[in-house]
């Protein structure tokens, strides 16, 4: 009776530390999405308002931080439990660092609007930054309905961000050695599709996450081998 | 009497835990070492051995944070202990991104040491990364004596890093803009150097946990408002 107790708290607990999870999913997509809209439109307003709205975001990873460490004092969760609080700490704060890179990405903006645009790379960085965008629904999808399926397409899909980023890569090269006058926009842009990649580097972190939310194991790729976690009590004495 | 067993016990997991910890931040700090070394002597072996050793470094990681989770399901921890914990959870999770921007440097030498070297590049991003891996040091000493002010002071460093860089990236800008076949070297030396910026951004973040382990506040600057955490139980009942 007592455990029946302590476990529906602990539920009801999880449940509105998930929903935080989920408010910041949303904050952080619409950072991207509003960072690349900025960038695309050379709106130095919009970016300014991508900068400004990373400090809710890093206002919610705190928020959500306190909460699972609350929810660890206060109901001392074992077992899966347990790993579920860790999950979510963990996602937390990679949201909150895609959010980064997704101010990173606004700041340049102010920065790029004041130079000659480069033909093509916009739209080339908006596409990667709607695969990322994409990715991280998913994946705040594949968590919410512990989806090990969807967070394992969401990993395969980061292959085709990485060779985006490659092609951006050499083609920015190319702009610089045909003419010097693009060099300072095209580190800028490089930086930004740097940062986009990262942040689907991040998505696949959070993939991995909620595979191992799933399954208890991690992904092999995505961790050295020995890697499995023993959360139980032993059944011999303490 | 029984209070006290599982005190020492915890402390005794808990010392076990910090040993990891600091040869974690030993093997951390020899990789930025031998990265910087391995771009300035143009040694495509010991940027090999570096890229290898990084598997080690993400080995210890995994490690830290299954025996930080076993601590909080055997001990259950609450209060500062709890608060203890948690902080080394994130001080392991932030060196294992340093080892991945020392793994990225020795990456990037591979493709340097193919290409025409820039002079003075090399010494400059030689002395960038000797301060954070100083920092990496500091802060090691920090965490283990409890040193509020030596942690401030490693803070306080990272701004100077930050300078370095700034400086660097105009230099990068001078040599591409004077001889386009600089171009190809120079992206890779400026993303070194974004790399040895970030590993001062996440000596900084330990930094700051350091100061919330000793203080039970993080540093104002780093957080937003309103982050005073309560991991105390509540004297009503839950």
């Amino acid at each position: 009776m007592n455990d029946q107790h302590i476990a529906s708290a602990f539920d009801r607990d999880l449940e509105e530390i998930q929903a935080h999870v989920m408010k910041m999913g949303g904050l952080v997509e619409e950072a991207i999405r509003q960072g690349a809209k900025s960038l695309k439109q050379r709106d130095e307003e919009l970016a300014e308002q991508v900068r400004r709205g990373d400090k809710q975001i890093d206002a919610m990873d705190t928020l959500i931080q306190e909460e699972c460490a609350r929810l660890l004092a206060l109901r001392q969760p074992i077992a899966s439990d347990l790993r579920t609080v860790l999950t979510v700490m963990r996602i937390a704060a990679n949201l909150e660092r895609v959010g980064d890179y997704a101010k990173n990405m606004a700041k340049r903006t102010s920065v790029l609007v004041h130079m000659q645009p480069i033909d093509g790379a916009s739209g080339a960085i908006s596409r990667m930054s709607k695969e990322v965008q994409l990715m991280l629904s998913d994946v705040l999808d594949a968590y919410i309905r512990r989806d090990e399926e969807l967070a394992q397409d969401v990993r395969h899909r980061d292959i085709e961000v990485d060779q985006m980023y490659n092609a951006l890569f050499r083609e920015f090269l190319t702009f610089m050695m045909e003419d010097p006058r693009n060099i300072s926009s095209c580190m800028h842009l490089h930086f930004i599709a740097k940062n986009i990649e990262r942040m689907g580097d991040h998505v696949t972190t959070i993939a991995d996450q909620v595979i191992y939310l799933v399954t208890g194991e991690l992904p092999d790729e995505a961790r050295p081998k020995g890697n499995a976690v023993n959360y139980e009590l032993p059944t011999s004495g303490v």
